[in-house]
């Protein structure tokens, strides 16, 4: 495992969209990769990107993309061999495909290739060798590049808090309840209307999504595919009036069951996959336990890690499954842009991108 | 069944709170019931409950209300036979039982007395018959009145939400997660700076109480004891940013697996018990079934009849327990003092008040 | 000044939208006015009410609306001889002129026709008699049916607020300040992500319309033309996470300085116009003045009057111009279809319809 | 100026509240002040930091002040030569004269001895000369010690926007809405029923400090007296939903009336006293002037210059007052704690506290 000699130039697809954004933030003074494309849908492309997007974090767009021209979101328009994509699922299809054809490493953020059996969908900490699916994908597909996914926001957050759990005592069966932030669904997103003093019971899809992805992420790998993890899964998903951070309550049932305080040791201990903890943005600690008797909250926990570690807290005693706890993690960094870019960092560490 | 001849005087304790400001609003113009006195703690005595009390609702207090002395939380000070109570439970437990001696119904919100074995825990429409327990206390206190209890606000709706199943298909496992309203915390209550933009996982004992009420509720008076429901129970609770409705998440299992369809139609023709559908406070359908896809949500249904219906939607399979679905209800109303107040009407109703 | 004998068919003009759906819950049982066709734009119409709209407020569409076809906006295809108009501004020019050509009352919420010299723009409590300019209007235009506005949702709050001093004291100069509520935006309009615990100290054309429309509603109609009221106004107006209700900060300075009493006593007073006060829809106090310290606020006082009256508070000294007060009112419908719901109610008392 | 040879010893008294823990924060590896002692209450004193205080802030208490022992707030208990003092006003009076009589510097958040006339009411970039009413401040009170507050957390912002322009054009009057936090209002402070989806429009005292502490602010020290600037002020004061960053509507007019242009010019070149720019806690623009049309906003701009700058914007022109404009500030940072740190920063640079 080594850094690049030279810093790689890299292509936000999406650049505008509220995940797009994070990137860009994320991106800023990256010691691997250097941000020097942004691309869009045709209504921004060909504007300065300051007059193509609305800037929705804090401050403003940096300097230093804000004057750039939005391209089109075609590998004949963007020249950076690796592109992050942030593109909205109607388009990223072929878009990203497109890419992939032409030799590029698009590390994406859409739920479009995810659970295509040739992709990995990879958390860097959880299932770092799914990455080897690629192999498998380009002499599926003829690519020259690849495709590499992570999960769906919540999702992330919910395997992050179990995969140090399931890696010794293996999920049988869990509940999740989410209370997700607006910002998982992009600006302009929810109408206020909806959600000002309210909860909505329902996302589209997401149920479905956790239900699938979880038991990809938490599969094994071998001889060239991706053996799922057997464990039952329901969900409840449910959108609240927070800006950034997915709060979701687990109960869980394992093959052998731990204590809560077996279960504090495993996931205090946990430092994820040995490849992944030394990377550019690598948290100390994906995944931090909280004593406090009223955390993890939003409010006060998103940003651990830099936003990039999932806190987990009130591990206890689950009258019918065994366990219960509640995890919280930043949506945006974690859930989306971030989880990309470790991903990417993770390809060129392993060397997976030598010959780009 | 039959309404009072005259008006009954009735007293509110811990008038002053967010309950007690409920009970008043609940019985301004009320048939059977004619609020003479409000009572509330001694910083609040001898001043004019508008002095007293900060009103927290819509509009104002009623101005019969606002103008009258605020008496001492005492049967010496209080007259009236029949007494609502939204007292603190600091306090509860000696306030109520003082007033039971001397012979008045209490008609308590307050938890203190919840699971005596010998105080009835009433939903109107789903256990009428647990009233008769009141003989019991008498016996074994000596009362010549009775204490009357509801069950806890997130309680309350989960129980109504399940009730029609569990009459015909026997509940056995039960997960519930709650999104609950700050009214719910009562005045002041939570912290602006700990809930906006935030979400809460955790409220001091909610958990516990939803575990234990719901079986007691749900179970069978014989031989003039309660043997509670033997379903197994695991609570997730939450505070959100919404004012008034608790939201709630439920996977069930059954001894008899219904379909969703099934499900729909018995919560969609439950009308609760024979006794409780001609209450004045009856709503016409305790539980309303709605099929939009994303409701229901506080927002929009917490006052559905008039903030006594619990609205129950998202009905579907879960791949565990069988069956998942939404509730949601207004936890001040049916969660509170609407449930405190079919509970007196009821026992008007009953005949269980004459002699008064 | 007199009922209809029977009720005259009327229609809503851009009925999916937040002020389409408030016109249709003032129209429910309306005595006068029986809504018979709702129509949209070409994208709604000719689908079921319920499937082209999503109902933002309380509860459900009336089930006798959800059923109901949505019509074009295009007098060709509504029959009513009254239409109210909640059209967006990109399309009410073009639309309302069809309708007022082709015979047809069009009594509008948009602002298209506010500020033309031969249109009234109405609070009914306050100009009734601008109504009188329908003849010019008619005259200048060819038109056999009219074209009647009401004024920007602040503005006629601000207006109500400030008629009743405006009419003893005379105003000179006015600064407001105004706290806008989310619903003023329509549906979807503002994101989630702009406004959840934030301000945005900005609401497009809102500041021009309060510095124009206020002197216009005030102004005076003589000859066939209105004088603008000769006042100096600035404004500064701001968006915050409310779901209904405009507070705004007022200082004021007359020509004749009331002192507060005077004019917590003249707003106390205030009735309003005659012909407006035994409409359906008149509250009996257009004005509700409030003497408690912390008052108005949007969620305790946005229903005052069933949401048609506006609550001031806080009537003070201003150490610069004499006069400080805040008003408070109900955004959608104060300010918008309640508005134009009294104004038709007006042309009908006044006789001003007969012959349609 | 310069540096302090050795860290200074500090305390904090007030510590566990809601300014007494940006203190903390701010003090965290400050390079010139070591914070060795934090008190507060009776009821905290003898306690653990963590056990007695409930963190509000992102994250956690730091550690090295988590396991320290609360001390009383008394000269006696406390050691360190500098008290930082975020104090209740119920207890700030005596307990501050206790400390500057034992010959310690306080620098005072509290609002009691603010308007005094021998005591320095100082935001560093704006009148650091009013400083040396400390040595009147000594004479008249025989004390070895002094105080030295800071404003009210609006009036800092508001200043901060208008001492730029008043220092070139000389401020007349002044019109200022505020749309305050809650976090203004310290910890549990604001009820969440109280402002979920609410507007409160009065804060206790706020118009008052707002309209005498600016004055002695931007006045002039002479003869070892301030005479306060004598523009006229008006102000109305809001509470809003939001945690941090006060939101402030200014219109004011000058004896020389600057173009808006001019305003932005004088704005975007001040750096504010000399003295005041190179301390440790100064940003490097006190005042940031945004050309966006829809800000400041407190979402996105509240944590400009580490929270220690005011942006302005929206600046144009005023149809009364010749110039209008909005000016928006992190509350707690440059508001309050932020403000006291700057002093005290100043009166080590100026070196007024050499002798300690």
């Amino acid at each position: 495992m080594s850094a690049p000699r030279d810093r790689i130039p890299v292509a936000v697809l999406g650049a505008t969209g509220a995940v797009g954004q994070a990137f860009i933030r994320l991106l800023q003074d990256h010691p691997w990769f250097d941000l020097v494309e942004v691309a869009a849908s045709e209504r921004s492309a060909g504007k300065r990107y300051r007059d193509a997007a609305r800037w929705i974090g804090e401050g403003n767009a940096p300097e230093s993309i804000a004057s750039r021209m939005v391209l089109a979101c075609d590998p004949a328009a963007v020249s950076a061999p690796i592109v992050f994509s942030a593109l909205d699922s109607s388009v990223a299809g072929e878009a990203e495909a497109a890419f992939a054809r032409a030799g590029r490493f698009v590390v994406s953020n859409a739920k479009n290739y995810r659970m295509e059996r040739d992709v990995p969908l990879v958390v860097a900490e959880v299932n770092p060798t799914h990455l080897d699916l690629i192999e498998v994908q380009r002499k599926n597909r003829g690519w020259k590049g690849a495709i590499v996914t992570n999960g769906n926001c919540s999702t992330i957050v919910a395997v992050l808090a179990l995969a140090p759990l399931h890696e010794r005592y293996r999920l049988k069966r869990l509940f999740v309840t989410t209370l997700q932030a607006v910002s998982g669904a992009g600006y302009p997103g929810v109408p206020s209307l909806d959600i000002l003093g309210n909860v909505v019971p329902f996302i589209r899809e997401e149920e479905e999504k956790l239900e699938t992805e979880s038991r990809k992420m938490l599969g094994v790998l071998s001889n060239g595919a991706v053996s799922d993890a057997s464990f039952g899964v329901s969900a409840h998903c449910n959108r609240v009036a927070v800006e950034n951070g997915h709060t979701i309550c687990i109960s869980a049932e394992f093959e052998t069951q731990p204590s809560p305080e077996d279960a504090i040791a495993a996931l205090g201990a946990w430092r994820g996959a040995e490849d992944a903890r030394t990377l550019p943005s690598s948290p100390a600690h994906p995944v931090i336990v909280t004593l406090d008797e009223d955390r993890p909250q939003p409010r006060r926990d998103v940003n651990a890690g830099g936003g990039h570690s999932v806190v987990v807290g009130r591990v206890r005693k689950d009258a019918l499954f065994g366990l219960k706890m509640v995890a919280m993690g930043h949506n945006v960094v974690r859930g989306a842009a971030g989880a990309a870019l470790l991903n990417a960092e993770l390809l060129v560490a392993r060397g997976m991108m030598n010959g780009l």
